[in-house]
């Protein structure tokens, strides 16, 4: 591989950061990689695992000199973080983002951008339920895909120079439209985690079904949502408040179907429930025929150290 | 291991009776394994792959002479298939079933038990996405929970026996009584399933956003969900018609709760979201800590044959 950027700076050291750091090396893609974390102890953790080159104390300092720029922190701040740093930004950088909506961070950062820095939007569909500077590894983003939303007039070249960084990584590269990037992702990741965390506070407030039942029978089913509803607190507010309209129609429209499928339960209804329930095997074929999942039962835990759920 | 019962009739062959098929003999707790099979094509395999010692064209020929009966079908068909049997049973064999609700298969059943057969219920909270006579393998039921629900009076000698043949394929053994089983399971299995079915069918029914992008950018998160939603439709048609009362009181709650966050994404309330998020963690960390899921990021995934998704 050839050096791609010859410095990097990654502000925020959590699972993305980290990952991209263990990646960007092991694949020998950037010269330098810099790094800044907000939170002292994030960084003092950073600087113990080597996880950066150089771990800066102030965001300013870090992104001095970079050519390319990565904000690795949740969608909320990252205006501010923009406003920051955008005066230390060195002529000729690219700036771009990992946040899981991309029409909030659009609208947060852009305005704040200089003449001659090229700010391309990204976000990579990759992630654990794991979060922190020692969360990431290398092979994160392997086979998964990793959006690109240039806004007009973005240079060409600044593009896919980026994008031959992401690729490098592992990830497959697709650009699309910021707005459809923020419909998409309510679909297949903002809506699936806000009623996972839903049914998990449901169990979790039942008087009648006592928590450590919840947990020790929780294999029928259960558990497998509660991976996801054990994902970063603050990441997922973010998400939610920046993204509101399109996850608010994407929830109007999973009640809408609930509610046809609570009145096949009530009438009876069984011919309607086993036509639903056929159709929805075909998705997940889908999804282990384009490898974005395995084909081994149960994810693949029941081969894990022998005995499911013993590892 | 010492033999627990001598012979043994499963009827239906999927995944729950090839599973215990391979356990009981592996681990040596019966003499004779009989199946059998509604369907000649299961039949057929079943005796291709070995899985049975015997496998006969009809239940009332499978039951006879056999000291321990599993009916292993969906809970619609129990009735029929008890009424069957019924005057096959031999005197003092036990019958028991693993379907997924309780109370349904108890009016169903026990009406057509004679005098001297034992009757059983029981439920091992184990499976897999996947069906049929060649889905089974050895350690399903591996650190999992089987719940038994005796009835009024039911043997204690038979209960225990029953019992140590499920602790002799590696489960751990509950009790406990037939309606609270049900209300237990909609928590832990039943609502999670219809929640994740219904998921899966709002993003194939988007217009604005193909089948493709769902399945393409679906890991993040949108796949954990089509695993479950990928499940037997006849065996989960059937769960929703028979647990009908305490799968409606679970929706309903779970909608409240789901009302309530996204009222909180239209306020804007980020605390409330926040809490909320917070909260739901530590019922994942009980589920590890009690051994009933992987600490491994993904389920372990990631780590399955290198990149994930590549398995």
């Amino acid at each position: 591989m050839t050096v791609i950027y010859d410095r990097v700076a990654l502000i925020g050291l959590g699972l993305i950061a980290s990952s991209m750091a263990h990646a960007m090396r092991q694949y020998g893609l950037v010269g330098e990689i810099v790094g800044h974390a907000k939170s002292a102890e994030t960084r003092k953790i950073a600087l113990d695992i080597g996880l950066c080159d150089r771990v800066c104390d102030t965001a300013a300092l870090a992104v001095q000199g970079a050519d390319l720029v990565v904000l690795c922190v949740p969608v909320g701040v990252m205006g501010d973080l923009a406003a920051e740093i955008a005066p230390h930004l060195a002529p000729g950088a690219t700036l771009t983002d990992v946040g899981s909506v991309k029409g909030a961070v659009v609208e947060a950062v852009a305005p704040h951008m200089p003449s001659g820095v090229q700010f391309i939007p990204g976000h990579p569909i990759a992630g654990t339920e794991h979060s922190g500077p020692r969360s990431g590894f290398a092979t994160l983003f392997q086979n998964r895909w990793w959006l690109l939303t240039p806004l007009d007039g973005a240079d060409v070249a600044a593009t896919a120079r980026l994008r031959a960084l992401c690729e490098g990584m592992g990830a497959h590269v697709d650009e699309m439209d910021v707005a459809h990037h923020d419909l998409v992702l309510a679909v297949t990741s903002h809506t699936p985690h806000l009623i996972a965390y839903t049914m998990v506070g449901v169990a979790e407030h039942m008087r009648r079904v006592s928590n450590s039942e919840v947990i020790k029978y929780s294999a029928g089913g259960f558990r497998d949502l509660t991976r996801i509803a054990a994902s970063d607190p603050v990441m997922w507010r973010d998400v939610f408040l920046t993204n509101k309209d399109a996850v608010l129609d994407i929830l109007g429209r999973f009640t809408e179907e609930l509610f046809v499928l609570q009145r096949a339960i009530r009438m009876g209804d069984g011919e309607q429930l086993h036509a639903y329930f056929t159709r929805t095997r075909a998705i997940r074929r889908g999804i282990i025929e384009a490898g974005q999942d395995t084909a081994a039962p149960d994810f693949g835990r029941a081969t894990v150290g022998g005995g499911e759920g013993k590892t």
